[in-house]
Order: structure tokens, then sequence, then C-alpha cells
């Protein structure tokens, strides 16, 4: 099937990338999840509340386990989510004394949310660091173009001649707001989620905080009470991707209009071609970005929505999350990967004044 | 990969569907787009544009030819789409003679567009049909409680009683609503796409007419010039799917309100259960009504901005709605099989006031 | 106040328009809901349920009374909208004896639906007149330019010759669209409202269809039934509006792009004028006709979310709805001022190629 | 006119409020516009780039002018904003010897998004005491029932009991976490505009930075270059409007579902009437905290969108700007007001076990 063109065999190629969406696949989250319940058991057995040999046996099994697919789709059908059947598996995978160790106090979207947010930690490590080649790039072409002369256009006008460097410095500007602004909200997303059924984590007692503490540290994350039903973080996360994509869709477009015939202000190679027009040098890389951005602009109202969640945890507003905050993620990855290939693509942007033909 | 939930090996179980996705699939794709070319080819042989040698040969190798993939990926990033290459390996596999005759005087946005709506038809003959059926439960659900009592409730308060087949009536009437403009917006997206490079179909002189109107009839669509910047029947039907996945969303809000447990007004077998609490019995088909409403109404916007189309054809909008109008009509799909799911397990609406027991 | 661009006193004159707005004028909301009062009360009586006499003097009441807006404006922050305090101040207008007649058997939803619907009446004749206006101008436009050679670009990039005819029938195509769609549209959004307080009508016993039909028949609307928690065709209206404004936002787009000093495909009077650079002539009428297009676009999916209403009346939808449909429909008229304008100030289009010099 | 509910006479005061809509209205814009001219020329002046006594008279005529709104009016339609007029009605309004002096190198959205920006600091500062105050409502409410017991529901069914400390920690978390991101963001958004015509102040020569550095000192906010088409930090303010409006309209469909009548976990006095059922008592200021959590997300995606400008400046995404901002402004305001309005009106929450009398 392909209904996304994320999944699709020829629009993936166009539109998607592979190391943000490999974070999405089903086994990377069923891994995630297991990271999890393995990072509880480990932390409670420390903590006294479930025996050494349980935490020590459940950790190995969640290493080891390969899941029956086709019973978590059913169980899906049925629940809502995989995970009480994932945990149904999980205990008849441990010796049958451990089994009532598995998952302890917790819930299942202790153990869902806290796997997406391990991912989410890749994920941005991933994109912050493509932000940092992107902004070398761009240095790169104010490097070799920085000099030539540009006629700016405001309103769709002529306005004034401006040096391709002024081009530069606008289109890298969102982009160190970008790197500016990821770290704190990396802080507010990577947190571990841990509530157990109700967001009171009451079946831990008094262990409750020195377990998520643990875990934790054990997953990397930071740990600051239950956020089942706060979504904010994920909201901000949500909204940093469509910037990035916005910061990039503005980029394209401006390709897009340097690149007309008529304009001849940026030079690109290797544009598409088309089935009936043997002369045409589309610029799709530019035109794709500013897709990019109309798409992740486009679920972004998706993902406000969710943070009204009926009482202590809304099954429909967080189901809606897991249909909008991967795509928005693969988007702003396949964005940076078709900017990096727009900017390679570019031979020549403005004109060099040195030889004396200017504007 | 499953970064949509619709290729998630579980999530699609819930939020997805397999007939409406089928018609999504590459391969249905490239089929529909071997039909248009077929039939591009039988009307040109017909009208006396190609030798009906060349028509005879194209057609049968629409038939056979198994596309190389790989090339259609490769070509789709380079070229934005992947008719160019389909078009070249066409070209390859008919005798070197015909191969000239092979997309004559057509462009990628006929074949693309026309293959869409092919694919549509089926797509809008499904969803007729389900909710058809969708009807007949809804008035089979009505035999069996429409006489019970049941307390109104109106801005999440109490009102005054009815009766459960005045409920029934408000579910049904924007279904009816659907039925009613079904047909009319069939005859709207049902149409050729057939323009050529520029709208103008000139490379088919006098002929194009007759060319579009025999390829109509073959492909059982109507022919009423080239659209291909006008967008606004492919809106209104995005626009029909969210206002589907809205009409079953307002039964699943309702269900998952009389199924609270303070309310007690509907009764449902085979509820989700809980990783932590094994009593719960969760409204999950009634809940995900309400996602799947909200993720269509959170993409209808897309589909409206891609009306702006720049000049002749917009790569960056066209391109935005093939992200999003799959996902719409999958969405509605999954819906009507949600909602199918959700009516059966009904056990009881309302109270039986024959037995004096009323509220 | 000047929040919206709609009430402030410059930028209206640029986004807002007069004869759509007068529509959603305080006043004007309040003489249509005293319009759905009258014809209640005289059809009521007409039915003998209630006496001659009370209808006769409420509907006298209904014509003259001139309501306490600051009793309202309280009114409505308490119960969140004005009809109870509405309803107190006419009871109070009337003769004691006729107090209890006033609003019998009906609720504040009737009231404030119908009166939304008689004014929607009037937006649409409007429109529609505008659209017809829009029509011809365009035809005109052909007839004076259609021969000229333009050169069609796809993709951002320069294809092929064709006819300005070609580029017009390309813009007309979506407004006959919208000719086509409006009238059946209109049926079904032009209905009376009328289910009191839980959509049964029950105060009015068997007499209820006959009320409804006189008030539908005295109002210029129709009557089916209540529709309270159906909002399908208000929905189906908003999007309506949101595709003409992208069809005008489509036509802004192009000019814009041929205005480009650099494309000079069109030659327009009287642009705007920039505060730094005296040279500039800016597109400013067709910039906003893509501004609407995206305003409207924006504001669809609020639309879509308000289908999912709880049980028998949802306060949060319906008054989502109030905040949304409005500023649509303005903006819908808006637009064809504004593509009037521009269509107006249009000197020339493409290359006369009588006289040889074509592109 | 009323088209938009912040100028409705009625529907402001439910959906509305004055503190924030004051910072939007055209005299407090036209005010914030002569303080950037007139710190403009004060900056100048102190540089040397225009004579003392023309600083000195600009700065003088600024506080003093009341400009012709009329003819602002019919520029804006003509240029597609005001400043060209205003600074026409300025120049005017000086001695003759020093009207070239004023506006030096500037250009209209200079004044425009530094008018903006400087509204937008009095706009944060309201908005982040409100939110102050609300976090010490939320602490006395915590005060005052937070030991009383409560059924929490997961999924729309009852799941254990908790306190209703836990619930109000987490209608408090999102607070807490806007007040977090308020100082950052501010830091972001509140900076100068000074570009001049296209972007790099050319006009201004060596002075530029000088200029800009004196500016940002007299009004308040930070400098650090041009950002006229970076509109990256409004955007993110924008979606800090609707984390926050969704924040309130989390509690807001909270209340909605625990002031139902068969769960009766909260009682509200004041609720709101009906026209037909006196026995109602609507938790109207619950309900509109979700209405206006919805409208924020619906307009979020349209800021998103503005983010791809054309070239040095879109007058097509500016605008839009325009549009949505200040009702998203607005809208948080309203909600802090309901909020406070809502918890006020709370008399009690969840069952008191100290009697004995719990779930």
């Amino acid at each position: 099937m392909s209904v996304s063109v994320f999944e699709h065999p020829f629009l993936s190629q166009l539109l998607g990338e592979d190391a943000i969406a490999a974070q999405f696949d089903a086994s990377a989250e069923i891994r995630a999840m297991l990271r999890f319940e393995a990072a509880l058991a480990a932390a409670q057995a420390a903590e006294g509340l479930i025996p050494k040999a349980a935490g020590d046996a459940i950790g190995k099994v969640c290493e080891a386990l390969e899941p029956d697919f086709d019973a978590l789709g059913q169980a899906t059908l049925r629940d809502g989510l995989c995970v009480p059947e994932l945990i149904r598996q999980l205990r008849m995978a441990v010796a049958p004394g451990h089994a009532a160790h598995v998952h302890f106090g917790a819930t299942s979207q202790d153990v869902i949310d806290t796997a997406l947010v391990l991912r989410l930690k890749t994920v941005l490590e991933i994109l912050t660091g493509r932000l940092g080649e992107l902004e070398r790039r761009l240095e790169g072409l104010g490097d070799r173009f920085g000099g030539n002369r540009l006629m700016a256009h405001t309103r769709m006008q002529q306005a004034l001649p401006i040096r391709v460097a002024d081009k530069i410095t606008a289109w890298r500007r969102p982009i160190a707001g970008l790197a500016q602004t990821a770290g704190p909200l990396g802080d507010r997303v990577l947190r571990l989620q841990l509530g157990g059924p109700v967001g009171t984590l009451e079946g831990m007692g008094d262990k409750a905080q020195a377990v998520g503490d643990r875990m934790a540290a054990d997953l990397g994350l930071a740990f600051d009470g239950c956020w089942h039903t706060d979504r904010q973080a994920l909201v901000e996360l949500a909204g940093w991707f469509s910037l990035l994509t916005g910061a990039l869709g503005k980029i394209g477009k401006d390709v897009t209009l340097m690149a007309q015939n008529e304009v001849g202000a940026i030079a690109l190679s290797g544009g598409g071609g088309s089935s009936a027009m043997a002369h045409k040098n589309n610029p799709v890389a530019a035109e794709i970005l500013v897709t990019l951005a109309g798409f992740n602009a486009t679920l972004i109202p998706g993902m406000h929505s969710t943070l009204v969640h009926e009482n202590e945890r809304s099954g429909s507003a967080w189901t809606l999350e897991w249909m909008l905050l991967p795509q928005m993620a693969v988007t702003a990855g396949a964005a940076l990967a078709t900017a990096k290939r727009l900017i390679d693509s570019i031979d020549n942007i403005g004109t060099d004044t040195q030889g004396g033909d200017g504007p």
C-alpha cells in the first residue's frame, strides 16, 4: 500500500527521506517500548519494588523479544493501542514467576509516550545536525557568489539592487533561529512519561520519584512528573518542524522566482524534465520545498487541537497525534534533504560585477 | 517504513482500511496511467492521428507492461513525477516504429490527473455503497431501539427526554445529505483530463475534441475540456470526504458521551482493554471516529490552498494535492468501516419504557 | 476597536467590503431574529396554537422593537447567546396577556440559526450576482485581448505560447463551476430551523409540521425538519466561499507573476506606491486576492470541526461557527470586489501579433 | 459593522476582551507608527544623518499629529498599506525644510512591523500577568478543594479515584510551561525592524547600526538586524497564543465533562440560562474556553503559511499576517478572562472525604 507519499515507491524518493522515517518504523517503535519496559523493571528492581531476578529476566527478554505483529495488529483494533497485547506477549516470554512484575505500576500511555520521546531524541539530533550542514552550505554559497549583484523584489516588483550575500543572509536568519530554539525545545520534549493508570503513580508508593529518576537517567531523558495530558511540548515540536519547513520553503519560493527564464537570477543544473517539452528545466527541488512547507503548515492545527484532552486521557486526541506528528517530522527531514540537493545544484546566483556586466 | 498510520502494521488495523487504500497503491496508479495511454492511442488511431497498427501495439503493451519501479523512483526525484520515465519505458517496449506515437500530444498532467480520476471513480462507488449500508444499519438500530427513551443533552447538560428514534434521525440526516450530494459531485470530478503541454491540445489539431470524446467514453468519464489548473472539483471532493468523517465523528462523539459510566445510555460489547485497569471497557471505535473526523478536518485547508496554481501548472500546489487527497479518501473509508463496527457492537440504547422503568 | 481587518478603518478599505458585512451587523441580526419570532407567532396563530390577537400583537412588536443592546450584551456573557434576553424584552413589550405566547415551543437555536439563514440568503444573492458580473468582465477582457499571444508557464518555467483567450478560459472555468454549484447549495442551506428545545418540536404537537411549513413560506425558506446538529450545509457553504476566494486567488497569483517587470505580460494602471521607492507600481489588488484566498483556506477546517456536535447541541461547536462563517462570507465578498477592481485596472495582456511583434 | 465577534456588540462580551484589543485599535497602531518615526528621527539626528532641528521638529509633530483617517483608508486601498500616506501627512505637518528628513532611509515595513512589535510588548505583558493571576487562582482552588476525591476518567470511562489536587496539578502544568517559554519568546519577538526598502539599510551608510541601536534603546526593543522576511518569531508567538488557548480549553473541556448532571463532580454558580428550559444551568464559560481553543488552533496554519515570503517582501503573505495575528492575541486574552470567570464560579469540586461520604 502507498496511501501516503512517504511509503510510496516513487513519491517517497521525491517527498520522503529515510533516516527520520526509520524512527517511525513499527519495529523501532516496539524496540523503544521494550527499552521502556526494561528500564522500568531495572529501576523497580533497584528500588526493591520487584525482585532483582525479575528485573534481570525482564531486561533480557526485552532485548530478545520478537513480538507477534499480527496479534499486535488485532489487539490494536480492539484496544486502540498495542500495549496491552505487547505486555501479554512479554509476560508470556518471561518465566511465570516474573510475569506479574512486568509493566508494574505503569500504563500504556507511559510506554507509548516514552517510546515516542526516545525516538524524537534521535529525530532532533538528525535534524539539528542537518541544519548545521545546511548553514555551512549556505555559507559556502555566500563565499562563492556573495559579491554578485542581484535585483531585490518587493511585492513581486523590482525594487533596488542588493548583493547575493544579502539574499543569503535573509535565508540563513530563520535557520539560525531554528538552531537557537532547538536546544530549549529539546529540554522540554525529551522527558520520561511515567504516571501509571491515572497519572499519580500510586502503585509505586514513595518509590515513584526514585523509579522515575533512575529510568530517566537510564534512557537519557529528564523526569519532572507525569505529562500525560500536557501535550504542549509535542505541539511546540510540531510547530518547530513547520517553522523549519517554512524557512526552507521560503528559499524554495525565492529560487522558483529567481529561476524564471525571464528573470534568470539563478542557474540550476539537473532540473526536472517534461514528458511533452524537451526544453524544460523545471526547478523541481525548489518547488518541492514549497510543497513540504505547505504540508506541515496544513498539519499543525490538528496538533494544536490535541491540546484539549478529555479528563485524564483522551483516546481521540492522543490518536490524532499519532496520525500527524510522524508525518511532520519526516517532512522536516525531507525538506532538509531537498534543500541540500537544491543548493548543491546551484551553478550561479546573480551577476558578477567584477567583470563589469552588472545590472 | 510506517510513517503514516495507513501503512503501519498495527495502527492501520485501527485507523486504515484496505479497499480504498488499494486504489492508491502505486501499482494501481501505474495501471490507471497505462489505461490512459492505451485509451489515448486507441482514440488517436480511430481519428487517424496515429497509425492503427501503432494504436493496437501501444494498447497491447499498456496491458502487459511491468514497469521498472526503481527507475521510476529515480526519475521522480529528478522530474518531480514519474511520467516522463514511464513513457520512456513504454516507448522502449513497443516496436521502434511505434515509439513516437506513444503519449502523442499529451502531457504528464493528463496522465496523472486522469489516472487519479479513474481511481476516484472506484473510491466514490465504494464509499457511497458503504454509506447505503450504514443507512440500513442505522435504520435497523431504529427498529430495535427507536421506541426507547433517552435524555437529550444540550450544551453538555440534561435537557428533556426524547426517543432513541429522534437521536437516530439526527445521526442519519447528514448521511442522507452525503448521499444526496455524492451524485452531482461525482459528475464534476469524474472528467477526463486532456490538455497537452499547456492545456490547449494544439498537437491534436481539429481532432482534439473527438479524441477526448472517444477517450472519455472508453474510460467511463466525462470530457468537457482541460481542467489542469482548475482543481475545484477535487477540493469539493476532499470537502465531501471531510463532511463524511464529520458526520460519523458526530455519532462517535455522541456514543462516547452516552457510554460514560455515569450516563449509561448505551451498552457496547467488546470495547477496548487497558494495560493497567482490568475493569475498563473503552469505547475505542467511537473515539476513533472523532479522531478520523479531526484528521480530515485538519487536512482540508491544504487542499483549498492548492486552488491557487501558478500560471499553467504549479508543481508546488499539484504535489501538495498528492500528499493530502489519498489520505483523506482512506480516512473516509476507515471511518465508514469503524462506524459499521461501532453500530454492530451496540447492545442497547436508552431505556425500554414498555416495562415501565423509563427515566 | 479594530481587532479584525473587517472593522479596521483603513484595512477594511483594502480587505473588507460593505454589502455582505451589512448582513452580519448586529442590527441586521436582531432584525432577522424578530422576523423569525413574528413568523412563528403568525403561523401559530393561523394554526390555532396561540390566540390570533397574540399573533397580531407579537408581529407588530417585532417590527417596532428597538432592543436594549447593553442588556443583550450582558445576557450574552451569562447565557452564551442573546436570545433569552431578547425574548424577555419582547415579552415585556407585548401586552401582558400575550407574553406567554411569544417564542412558544421554540428555542434559542431556532431563532439564531434561522436568522443566520435569512441573511445568508441575501449573501448568496449578492455573491452570485457579483460572480455573474465578474464573468461578463472576464468575457470583455477576452473580447479585448483574447487574440493576443502569451507565453504559457508550467512549473514556473516558460512552456509554449498560448493565446490570452486560453488564459482567460482557464480563469473562467472555476467561476462557472461556482455558478453551477451555487443553486443546489442554496437549496441545502436556505432552510428554516425549527426544532424546539431538543429538536422534536413536541410543544407544538401535531401542528408542528404545519407551523414549519407556514413559517418557511413566509420567510422564503424551505422546511424539511430540524437540522440543529446537522451543520453540513453550512460547512459546504463555507467551502464554497473558500472555493470562490481560491478561484480569484488563482487569478491574482497569475497577475502577480505576469506583472513582474521582467515578464511584462500584463499592464496594470494605478498600482500601489511605496514609501521608499517612487518607481514602484505594486500589483496590490492581485496580491490581496492571494491573501483573501489564504484567509478563507485557513478558516475552513474550523468549520469542518463544528460538524462534531455533542449530543443535541454543542455550545462549543456552535459558537465557533459564529467566529468563522461571517468572516468567510465577507472575505468572499471582498475578493469579488477586489477582482473587479483588478480587472478594471488591466490596460493590456499579452502581445498583439497582428502588428507582427509577437513573442 | 460587526463581522468579527470581537467587534460585535453582544458577542464581544462573551468572546472578546478589551485590554488586548485596545492594542490593535487603529489609533494605537498609528500612535506606535509615529513613535517609530520619532525614534528614527531622534536617532538620525543624534548620528548626524539629519539636522538636529529636523529631529526635534519631527519628534514634536509625531506626538501631536492627528492623522486624516479617511485619507489613510483611501491610500490603503491603493497602496496596500497606510504608511506612504501617513508619511505624506507627516511631511505636510512639519516645516517644509524638515519634510525631506521624515522617514529617511526607512520603508513602510519598518514602520508597520516595529509598530506591531511595540504593541505586542504590551500584549505579552498583559497575558503573562494574567497567566500569573490564573496560576494563583488555581493554587487557591487547590487550597480549597485539593484534598477532595474525584473519579479519574481515561478514554471517557471511569478509571480510578484521584484527588482534586491531582486534577489541578494537571491543569497547572501547561500554564507553567507557558510562563517558562514566554520570556525567551519575548526576546525573539521584541526586536526593532529596520531595514530600509530592501533590507540593507544602505541609505544610512555606516550609521545604520548606530541608528538601530539608538532606536532600539529608545523603544525598549532589541536590534539584531533586519528581519523583514523572517516571520519566524511572529509565528512562534501565534503558536504560543494557541498553546495558551489550548491549555485553557483543556480546563474548559474537563469542566464541561465534570459538570454533567450525571457526573456532578463540579458545582458552578451562575451558569447560562435557556430560552426554552428554565432548569438549565449551562457551563457557558467552560464551553467558550473550548471554542476559543478551537479558534486559535484554526488560525495557526495561516500564520505558518506566511513563512514563505516571495523574495524581499511578500504583500500577500504579510497582509495575511494582519488578518490573523490580532485575532489570535485577543482570543488568548479572552480565554484568560473567561478562565478567571470560570474558576471564580466554582463552588465545589469533588467529594469531601473527611466527612466519610467519598466515592
